[in-house]
């Protein structure tokens, strides 16, 4: 899939997973360099070849990427932060493409993401998804650590995914939460955490009830969702919000969902007796 | 549908629709029998022969049901508390039925309203819809007041109702909302106020921005509602949600999702410019 020798830019945003597909990358004998973004980047990026640039200079960006020995661009990481402009001047060249860029950091949506991607590709860069550089953040098919789900709990993964896969599929959402059969949440502008923080707050209404371990949280990828820029993920905060929910399980789409800082929260999940598992659905067949 | 000299019994919840349902039997010939739920049935209902019943005189209800001239019974208006049992002395015959009887006020979902309509059908009764009634509670296919839905609006409209038709296909919930092009919530478990609730906290966090008048909220029978104990409903609350939210308009599936209080919602949206249509939709069709 890629060329081990061509060097590969990362643009990194924060968390952990920026450093972590570099290592990747020179694990496989390929040199990186990292454009963090201030504010956002983790300080452990320093240890490659990188550099920190600011909201105001990303007119630098053109020049670091045509200054790159090899074509290949990852996006990663997150971006909590707007930029602010105040005070700061920018050049004509940079006028022009800002906002293409701010799109890219500021944007969420389909539409935004490959508008993003033409804009690398026009300045001769080819964009590949982290989870190609780094194929372990992906969920595969199977469990993942040691719980498993109970036939009761099957109910509950199916339906989880069939509920996800349903509002993907109208480009509204990724995730849902099932319990005991029936789906008590449905994922759109507010994002996966949001809706965990929603079910919390009915179940502590008891406007939905379940006792012990139950339910299932599901998340799939989009049918048209670019995996390259935007995959779904869950990680150790995903992992806390079920296991605070005592919820007895996550479902994802195998291949299609990336797995975040994947030996912590597995050691979480187990703890918990949490099940983690990746369910193949091949694209427009029903779960 | 119905024969007109026949009693009708209405079992009446709060808000002012039982009552009405009340006056159109009336209205229409037909004598009726109202059975109030204590601390929730409208004082209003005493217009017309009824009795009030608390939670701990459901033994009545059978008394009373087969003292009817008429097998016709109306479930009407909201349940909005829980009985509360302490201290009440049940005999024998109200307590075998009473898993039934509960299911019939606590529930929500289809499995327990067809549990109920089957209770009751076995003592002889026959259950019609309010609607069947009272036929103006029911939203016709066209605008309702003076706005219209412009152009862009109309993208709006057919995105809110696909959304809330694939969430009933999954039997998760009835509406969603839609602004400018892009689903922004999905009801499950949380109902419609919560949704539209929601909806205020992502704009004034500015996850979701629009700005002026935009979006529709869309709401939609589920495919397998059982209409004569469940309609989808919308009323001057949904309303002022929706002009609170600066939508540009609802949009109900026509014949499918009842108005309630129809005369002064309608003046609000109005008043606000808010446009109110329904959309026709055969099962099975997509929008």
């Amino acid at each position: 899939m890629m060329s081990e020798s061509e060097a590969l830019t990362i643009i990194a945003g924060g968390g952990t997973v920026p450093a972590y597909v570099a290592a990747a990358a020179v694990k496989a004998g390929r040199p990186v360099f990292v454009v963090g973004i201030k504010g956002e980047a983790d300080p452990a990026i320093a240890a490659f070849p990188h550099e920190f640039l600011d909201w105001g200079q990303l007119g630098r960006l053109d020049e670091i990427l045509s200054s790159q020995r090899g074509r290949d661009l990852v996006f990663v990481g997150s971006v909590r932060t707007r930029p602010d402009f105040r005070g700061i001047s920018l050049d004509l060249a940079t006028m022009r493409s800002l906002k293409d860029i701010l799109a890219i950091v500021i944007g969420g949506d389909n539409d935004v993401l490959s508008g993003a991607i033409r804009f690398f590709e026009k300045r001769g860069m080819r964009v590949i998804g982290a989870h190609e550089v780094a194929t372990d953040l992906v969920v595969a098919a199977g469990p993942l650590g040691r719980a498993r789900a109970g036939r009761a709990e099957r109910r509950d993964v199916e339906t989880a995914l069939r509920a996800a896969r349903a509002i993907g599929a109208i480009d509204a959402g990724q995730a849902a939460v099932a319990v005991n059969g029936r789906i008590v949440a449905l994922e759109a502008a507010e994002g996966t955490d949001a809706m965990l923080e929603r079910v919390a707050a009915l179940k502590a209404a008891r406007r939905v009830k379940w006792s012990g371990r139950a339910g299932v949280l599901g998340k799939c990828a989009k049918p048209q969702q670019d995996l390259r820029v935007d995959m779904p993920t869950i990680g150790v905060k995903t992992i806390e919000a079920a296991i605070g929910l005592d919820l007895a399980g996550i479902a994802v789409e195998a291949g299609r969902v990336m797995i975040v800082d994947r030996a912590e929260a597995i050691r979480r999940a187990d703890a918990a007796g949490l099940f983690i598992i990746g369910e193949d659905s091949p694209i427009g067949a029903p779960w």
